[in-house]
């Protein structure tokens, strides 16, 4: 019944046209998500009442990928990156869909990016924590290491979007050597209005068009010897939004030590990361991040993080915390678990199996 | 135009990370249905109004699915299951798009799978006709052939779902040697509460979150010879959803045979089922099901099934028939015809071309 | 990480089952667009209101494409269809998803086509700009070379849909020798009624389901030399839909030259277009199309076009100018660029990359 097998770096191709190609990738995950935000009943650990979601749950994603590119006699690489996923997390069905595609064009060390854009944020080195989900546990448990999300701002950057139409950017990304730079705008894609339905009126409740932002980011990086350095900022039109972020990251022998820190228009958070190898196979990584109380600037724009407990993802001032475990189980696959406890008092604790083709 | 031809049992591997695969396979089918539950206008045959759609539609699904794996040093498959559907079924189409993700790690003879699972009702032997729609005809024309589908109540187990995100589950499978068992357990996604429109009215009415649905399920399956014989259980905390269905199915020279039975929470029904190749590319298929009158506790729950009679799919107190006749074209292909006459004097025929690829 | 790579005209095969298989295709572009509608506030060229949009945005689409077939026994073709699309317009990202299937069956010169047919106006020759996007520029900026587009009736006809389910229709194509024959009959897929948002009034109005619209359409063609001459004619259930449709299109030399001319129920418009290969990689293509003012009957219908200024793509009486140019970039991309004057005044220029893959 299942008639095409093909795998690892096999390459099929004929001189006749040699150049174009279609390549398909991905991972799958999956594995138990312990979250103290959910409650059947009652009210959760910080009193907010039960969303009728067990504490434990299976977390979950598939992410199945397409990059198709070719390269014209002048050696410059077209292409393009497209995706899909399908995922669960806090037994609540993400959309599995394509998203928005990323369109490039390479030469040399320059590449150009359109639509569904990286960004210049997203993509700076030394932001997200050294695992296989980018931060901790199976699904990254909130990522909560990263110095850019802080209270109620979180992931506000232009990111490759792998469910939605994404940002309707533009980028530039340069590589020469050691030095490597990035500038990304965007003018995102404006979304209809809509309907939500309103559980305590029973009515539908316009949701407006979504405002369309424009965002410009840069950053710039550079690597001596064991070391790279990072530099980013985001300049936008929406409140809140503006970053200067910071980080250096690089190895100690067996260790690997890496330090964030971002002003995210007035609300400071800084991190500090290590791992280290055990043995062949496996991995520890800790963390601990710190944010700031917000500064006048940002308390005058009514964001305020001193006592920001409601729901997850927030942040707030404080401390979060994390560790990770990741043990390679050889072809691709490997054991991953972590636990979080965040600067608004969450903890989660993940663990599964984590597995690419 | 057209650059990348591949097919069957092909492997193209290299020795770095021979594990890691994706396969593409999946199926077409299109024909013509005539189903007299349609009606353009006036009132069909069982007094129901018109629905505007004719009584002879056609009727067609193609199916792509993509099945990942990779193998860990220690002999652990980890692979997971993606499928996107589109069909048409009554001149109204369905949803096109990826579904949710089945994944699974096996190891000797167990096999654990999570997400959008099988389910131990579905999975067990002898419960679907021996016809490539598993049902009569090219789409299987209701389904009707089932023991656990009865009056009002069809489909209700957890199943592999081939459009939506699926149940939430997780299920273990064992075989070994001639004994088989599989246990599933089920918290179905949660899914937001959304507007439909009342055409009466012309208003938008809320339709309610999908309520969180727990079935717990389990099959125990024993070959001897030619013959499997399978007993499931199906726990629900939803009414009317608890099951016991047996089912043993066998080969007497050329015939195949089979007898399956079931308790539906109160509704008993049975089917018969026989099929006979006829030379060396025919197979013909007869089944005749009896669904009993609901008991007691069924139609204190509302379940009474005596004179179910409107819509499709229905079922109700009373026998249905069907017959399907199949003939294999090569290369994959088959000509695929049938009629079913269900309890609730539906009628159905179908035929057209199945082919695999 | 990137693990399969497989190209152009690549087969692999078996000899258990060579004759099923998939093949992946597609292609992707991106430029700029220019477009005199949108205006980001005030008016915009013709006194509309402005729809907050640039009159620049990035225009983009990425197509991927699986053809799934298999041959029987008896030399019989059967085979789908399967379109998944991203793209972004006028700063709008569409629906990135699959689309409905089309089947087919073919033998010989005969090939029955199932679901979302290609239909016999879409498929006529001579009917599209010989470019990649099939009309000027990236995206085809509004398609007003077509003599089947005029006012406020725009691809008014059956066609494969790349993000929809297309029409449930079946189709018969013939092929001998010079001779080309294609009849298509669709009854559309119904979609379930649903609601928008009114900005106006903050309030949910419902938006009707579609009605089913019947269309039979039917061209026949004949090629004699470098010249082929191809006749078509739709018929509808939708007022304004009938359409009589001729073209003819050669070579002189190097010149490619063609002439088109439709009555579309009442509103007459043709179209003459032609285009030069410029060395060995360019080619420039140059049209003018006359919608003439409606007759009686089209007014007697309110489809008068005499003065037809507002909006996209809606063509009206008078006069449409475009030019385009394309240069070989090898590898199967290229370089794009065109503008294009339309009679409803509106002015689109637009430059960019294109490649298949």
């Amino acid at each position: 019944m299942k008639k095409v097998l093909f795998a690892t770096t096999a390459l099929i191709a004929t001189a006749s046209m040699a150049a174009a190609e279609v390549k398909i990738s991905g991972y799958g995950r999956f594995g138990l998500d312990y979250n103290d935000r959910n409650a059947v009943s009652g009210t959760n650990g910080i009193g907010a009442p039960a969303n009728g979601i067990s504490e434990t749950t299976i977390t979950s994603r598939l992410r199945l990928q397409f990059d198709m590119s070719t390269e014209t006699d002048g050696g410059v690489t077209l292409g393009a990156r497209f995706r899909a996923q399908a995922e669960s997390r806090d037994n609540v069905a993400g959309t599995a869909g394509f998203n928005g595609a990323r369109f490039y064009a390479s030469y040399g060390g320059f590449t150009l990016g359109v639509g569904n854009i990286i960004g210049a944020i997203e993509g700076m080195p030394g932001l997200y924590l050294e695992t296989n989900s980018a931060g901790i546990g199976i699904d990254g448990a909130g990522f909560h290491s990263l110095v850019t999300n802080v209270n109620n701002s979180f992931f506000d950057w232009d990111a490759y979007d792998s469910v939605g139409a994404g940002a309707n950017g533009i980028e530039v990304l340069y590589k020469s050597g050691a030095f490597a730079a990035h500038i990304s705008y965007s003018e995102t894609n404006a979304r209809a209005a809509t309907f939500r339905f309103d559980p305590t009126t029973g009515l539908a409740v316009p949701v407006p068009a979504t405002p369309r932002t424009n965002r410009t980011a840069a950053n710039v990086a550079y690597t001596f010897g064991d070391w790279t350095a990072a530099l980013a900022v985001q300049s936008s039109d929406r409140i809140g939004e503006d970053k200067t972020v910071f980080t250096i990251a690089g190895n100690i022998g067996q260790f690997g030590v890496r330090f964030a820190a971002a002003d995210n228009d007035g609300i400071k958070k800084y991190g500090i990361y290590g791992n280290m190898d055990i043995g062949t196979a496996s991995n520890i990584l800790l963390f601990v991040t710190s944010e700031d109380a917000a500064d006048a600037g940002a308390i005058a724009q009514g964001r305020d993080n001193r006592d920001s407990t409601a729901g997850n993802d927030t942040g707030g001032e404080g401390e979060s915390y994390g560790i990770h475990y990741a043990y390679d189980l050889g072809g691709g696959a490997s054991f991953e678990a972590g636990a979080v406890r965040s600067s608004n008092d969450q903890t989660q604790v993940q663990a599964g199996v984590f597995f690419k083709f």
